[in-house]
């Protein structure tokens, strides 16, 4: 049942003023339905599943790749209490930011709305597929989704589910959609179609994410790449930097709020960084320093490298970690500021001065003081859930929950004013 | 003096934090300078865009945009009133819009942020090179401006008397930039320049809009074009009707948020369109209405002309109406939907229902009951000062003042939290 790519976005935008003022019961109740659908339909969407799966071995997909393709009777139970647990949050939609009276006797009220129609374009990971639409739905928006060609099946099968689940509950059929087409052509397509599409997000690594911009004429949040720094200052408590250096690089490798990158006050950096190498050890870190780095870790020591300049841009995703020496705090922020990619920057100070002047000064999404960049996440944060972590400045910054998804109108009530 | 294109985009952004922290007092005597330069240097200005007129009048330039281009002693005055009224403005920056302590101790604010650097693309209108400065600078951001060929020589002259007030009061050099090449091979690369400019605002014709939206990688906030409707619903108090539609389409012809279309309800066109037709006689208002419109004009009058399809969207900026007759509040919404640019739209009405349901239903940027759409307008608004009504759905919606120059960011206070 494939459909026109164009007669798909048009069939959303048609109906986007009904999805968006469905009720919040209405929304709740099809959410948790959908849910009970994704369990229904367990059995065909593993069989979908293993299809991706064999093909993916077929086409040798790395090890990783795969894992995050798979799904198994627990992933599905977890896309369907994700579902449950966005029903339970509040609806966004409707609330009046601000009203009030003008000179003249009009009433302007600013009203939170809905966006109208949101493009995900992700890659083979099919629970984004129930993630992206119960996020968009519940703020009132019509999902349009383009996921990655190798897992095609499986999101076939999950939006199938879902799709049944909508259609019971008499929710208009523009709701959510996927894009069956996953070849190149159709996605630049996809990207120019403005007339009908009013927002596109990438969830995935930095090629898709630049493909998107480059592509797009519709407007696009950023999300993702993570270059994250640790500023050690000369006047940090060294236990809590070891410890918190510790957990942004290793509780959780691959993902964008990991640390990358460590800045070490010269004043420190002999005494800290062989406590830093010890800890890291374990963990078989590797330190790609700046020559003064080495020189304080010693050269001779296995997990010790000297850093190229691409070293400080670089977003590892990986046991390695860059180390910078500065003289001063203002050199830490002008280094952050020059490679970092605009996401989460932590200090680790004792000093009242300079963490405020981090705190100012630092460009990025979430500025730390003496807390590990990890918490950079919707859920952290109190927001429920999240559609991704934005790194550029229009519309929404940093971890985005269902109120990233919304814009606002004006209403203004008149009795017969004129200019 | 010119410049390398990236040189002074990267000379905006290396300095945008120092600009971004600047205290509101220091802005506004920077302001108030810059506006005493605009008259101090008024021969300097006058001879410059002598030199343009000349110019435009050569390659015949039409009239409307030749009193546009032209400068005098009023309109300087002008300019530098406006810009000290950009000084009495609060300053939007620094801001902590929300602050909660999670269950794990962290602190987590948001504070308000200028954007950074933001292009402004605009025609022949010399004028909006101080306002366009004025409104970046009060909101911490750096400003690089590219004016229309045509109107180079003032914008050049404009642009150094407001550098020097600059200069005096120690602000960075990145500050206020102007491109003086004009080419258009220039002008696209000025959009792609993503790694130092986090915003393009174009403002002029659908055709810049459209250049810079189809060429930009950058972020671009629509800003614009406005079919605006008003629509005469069966329980409308006709007099009020015909008021706010002469207001609306002729107090002012060549602005987006004049009225260009109107649609009438079936019950009370007949009684209520000759009346409309009398009163903008006087003006000479051509309108072009569907079949069952023109019957109830008479077809003979001099003023009513069949619409064609493409009447409906178009934004005519002249003394011409589209009139579209319509069986139900529910198909003039259809009709406003599909044919408006998400501008701005009227009601005129006295039943409550019919009101609520076109403020859910109607979706732009400003959604009036018995009011003229000539209202959407930052400083109707009271937001003292405009840089342009957004059509899009993101960041900014409808008219923009200082806030829509800004951003956020999150600023977290910890005591060694770990994930």
């Amino acid at each position: 049942m494939e459909m026109n790519l164009e007669e798909l976005c048009k069939k959303a935008h048609d109906v986007r003023t009904k999805v968006g003022m469905l009720d919040a019961e209405i929304k709740n109740r099809t959410l948790c339905k959908a849910a009970d659908a994704l369990l229904a339909h367990e059995e065909e969407i593993l069989l979908a599943n293993g299809k991706d799966m064999e093909n993916g071995r077929k086409n040798h997909m790395p090890e990783g790749l795969l894992d995050r393709l798979a799904l198994n009777h627990d992933r599905i139970l977890g896309m369907a209490d994700g579902l449950r647990e966005i029903a339970k949050l509040d609806d966004p939609i409707g609330e009046v930011l601000s009203m009030k009276k003008r000179p003249n006797g009009l009433i302007i009220g600013k009203r939170r709305v809905p966006i109208g129609v949101i493009g995900i374009i992700y890659e083979a990971r099919p629970n984004v597929t129930a993630d992206a639409f119960g996020l968009c739905f519940k703020s009132g928006n019509c999902a349009i989704l383009k996921g990655g060609s190798d897992a095609i099946h499986s999101n076939i099968a999950i939006v199938s589910a879902m799709q049944e689940a909508l259609f019971s509950m008499e929710i208009p059929d523009g709701a959510l959609s996927l894009i069956e087409q996953t070849d190149r052509e159709t996605t630049n397509r996809f990207m120019q179609m403005k007339q009908y599409v009013d927002l596109l997000i990438p969830r995935g690594g930095n090629g898709l994410i630049q493909s998107v911009v480059n592509n797009a004429t519709i407007p696009v949040i950023e999300t993702g790449t993570g270059n994250c720094h640790v500023y050690v200052d000369e006047f940090a408590d060294f236990d809590m930097a070891v410890n918190i250096i510790k957990n942004a690089k290793t509780q959780r490798i691959g993902v964008c709020n990991a640390c990358e990158s460590i800045v070490v006050h010269r004043a420190v950096a002999k005494e800290f960084l062989p406590k830093l190498y010890e800890a890291l050890e374990e963990s078989q870190v590797e330190l790609r320093g700046d020559d003064y780095a080495v020189e304080c870790l010693g050269k001779e020591l296995p997990l010790v490298k000297k850093a190229e300049e691409d070293d400080w841009g670089m977003e590892y995703l990986d046991y390695i970690l860059s180390v910078k020496v500065v003289d001063s705090v203002e050199e830490a922020i002008n280094h952050i500021n020059t490679y970092n990619t605009s996401h989460s920057e932590t200090i680790i100070t004792k000093d009242y001065d300079v963490s405020q002047k981090f705190l100012d000064e630092v460009d990025a999404a979430c500025v730390y003081v003496n807390a590990s960049t990890r918490f950079s996440d919707g859920n952290e944060f109190g927001f429920g859930a999240e559609i991704g972590i934005s790194t550029q400045k229009l519309h929404a910054r940093g971890p985005m929950g269902l109120e990233a998804l919304t814009s606002y109108k004006y209403i203004i009530y008149g009795n017969g004013q004129i200019r």
